[in-house]
């Protein structure tokens, strides 16, 4: 498959009329050939051509690895540049001769380092650089069911570290004991590595990304605990459930987290394809707007999931791209206030080809741990 | 100290004639306020003017974790953006306002995705961008005593990994179980993250940036291990050693590592203020050419260390940049034979007032381990 998905980002050049992408390690190149390699300061670049065969751009000292990876079994033409050699001028070359006159619009993927997308101007100074999400997640943003069942799996795994949460969220703990407990059961629940975890107590939760800090879970804390990984596919699980540690919840608290939990509900309800993105977000705004707290949902109500944490599309006003099947992304609204607590509900959702498939299971009631 | 260094870098970017820099979430951002946030698609960013007062771009729901940072107490501008905003449009305007025209040279961090260097460029049509490099590292690149002291804890934590690879690395055990055991090694001798794993045994330590594999560590294999990881501080460490499992070494393997032996240590002997990086890759390659073995050594001699593992000053063919007291890099030469095994050593070193000061210990042999 991937070698087609090559030969599909070329098709999408050339309809937009880029005449070369040009991505970096990191998800794009992952997605495109399977070569899961580090982002250094050595070039290494997929180039693709509107026309011709797109070509790999290997530090010598690297093309072992290629053929080592599923990469290796593509057969793309691979050009190793030695330590002295100028590995862009190299690749602008390769790309002049494949299109028979030097590009004029360059696309580089959107988290290439700019010493490289520089390199690859510097090399080409007849080019325009854009970026290349509007060729690579054209692709990327719709999943295959292989990519959902990859997805699915992530969110059993995070879903089983949730449940587990009363072993490790307790008061008189701080919040980085409890993200350490919290990391090592990621790994141990079916990732390869950690991606973030986000345990904000009390008055940290109002903070949507506050991490992890000395602070002491107190008796009757509301706790907003965010978490994600990577598994070995490169997929990754991101999911939020709010907790009330050592407490039973005041009805305020419990009629005020309601507000949450129907926007949450109301905004996954809304996913289906021909919805856009701002549509969805709207749903989750306009219910917490209605019960008067709408200035502090202040982020939009979600991103799309992948390869990468976070990816297209994003749930947020303006965006009024239309949900297509396959699409997978959160639906995670939040009410912070400031000084007192937060909380925030976040499930990874797929568009069907008539409605949504949830990926997290899992109560999205306040929790009450015994603390 | 780091209010010190956005100043520095203010200095730096007037002399050179860059109007602002721009930095995003990764080392440099790190290193010039202390903040260390994750690389995401929403921007934060510093922005240095050449006149005027630097100022941080942050998503709002992330302008309380610059509070309870390092970057909270040096007292910078803080412009919050909200979701709905155009981050660059906000930054543009600001730097334009302190310097009172649009700034025509832009300097983005080398690390800083295109997706934000060409939101910038967008924001900015009048202006070019170019590498930060030039600004920054002048400061990076030469570190305080304080940083030379984080690299010598970093130095002594991977040296006590090393010391300890006759636990892990046995005949019959694969290159990924060794790996496992190292990694965790890694976080229980002074890490908080494992930057890399590199066992090559037998034909794959040929292959220089070779990870782990299923292969199985045979009696008799000669083992690259070069690992690194990050400590609390965000200093690296960066050793490589290479042993023989289970064998001993027959007299001409003996004499072929010898040479390789002789070139690192050469290379660190040459070592002092005024010696340029090209100098020094040079004395390496003399040593390994002049026995016969020159195009086996495939790559550049070092790469400097600090917030990075890769990090300018690069020890490399055509760098003449002198050497400074306080400039911190590896010296790695290495020999591989295809289809056969390879060898590298590599220490960790700082240019001193008067030579050199080596941060790993620990024996350069050829290690037999039992197996």
């Amino acid at each position: 498959m991937p070698v087609d998905r090559v030969h599909a980002a070329r098709a999408v050049a050339d309809e937009v009329g880029v005449d070369v992408l040009v991505v970096t390690p990191g998800s794009d190149l992952r997605y495109l050939t399977g070569y899961h390699a580090h982002a250094m300061e050595r070039l290494t670049a997929l180039a693709v051509p509107r026309r011709g065969e797109p070509l790999l751009v290997v530090p010598r000292l690297e093309a072992p690895m290629v053929d080592a990876s599923p990469a290796g079994a593509l057969g793309l033409e691979v050009l190793a540049w030695d330590e002295t050699d100028d590995p862009f001028a190299r690749l602008a070359e390769a790309v002049t001769a494949r299109l028979g006159a030097a590009p004029t619009r360059v696309a580089v993927g959107n988290r290439t380092w700019a010493e490289h997308a520089l390199g690859i101007q510097r090399a080409l100074p007849g080019a325009t650089l854009e970026l290349g999400s509007p060729v690579v997640d054209r692709l990327r943003m719709v999943k295959t069911p292989a990519e959902v069942t990859e997805l699915a799996l992530a969110g059993a795994a995070i879903d089983r570290v949730h449940a587990r949460m009363g072993e490790w969220l307790r008061v008189g703990r701080t919040e980085a004991e409890v993200g350490a407990d919290i990391a090592a059961a990621i790994l141990a629940e079916g990732h390869v590595a950690v991606d973030f975890t986000i345990v904000g107590s009390g008055p940290n939760g109002a903070s949507p990304h506050h991490e992890l800090s000395d602070r002491v879970v107190q008796a009757g804390d509301v706790v907003v605990v965010d978490i994600g990984g990577e598994t070995a596919t490169g997929y990754r699980s991101d999911c939020t459930r709010t907790y009330l540690v050592g407490g039973v919840a005041a009805r305020s608290l419990r009629e005020w987290y309601t507000v949450l939990q129907r926007a949450q509900a109301a905004a996954v309800a809304a996913v289906r394809p021909g919805v856009t993105c701002a549509q969805v977000d709207a749903v989750a705004r306009q219910v917490i707007t209605d019960a008067g707290w709408g200035e502090y949902f202040i982020h939009r109500t979600g991103h799309g999931i992948g390869l990468d944490s976070h990816e297209a599309p994003y749930i947020v006003e303006g965006n009024d791209l239309p949900l297509e099947p396959g699409m997978a992304f959160s639906v995670e609204p939040g009410i912070y206030l400031p000084g007192r607590y937060g909380a925030r509900i976040e499930d990874i959702v797929v568009c069907t080809d008539d409605g949504v498939r949830n990926l997290n299971e899992g109560t999205r009631e306040l929790v009450e741990l015994p603390g």
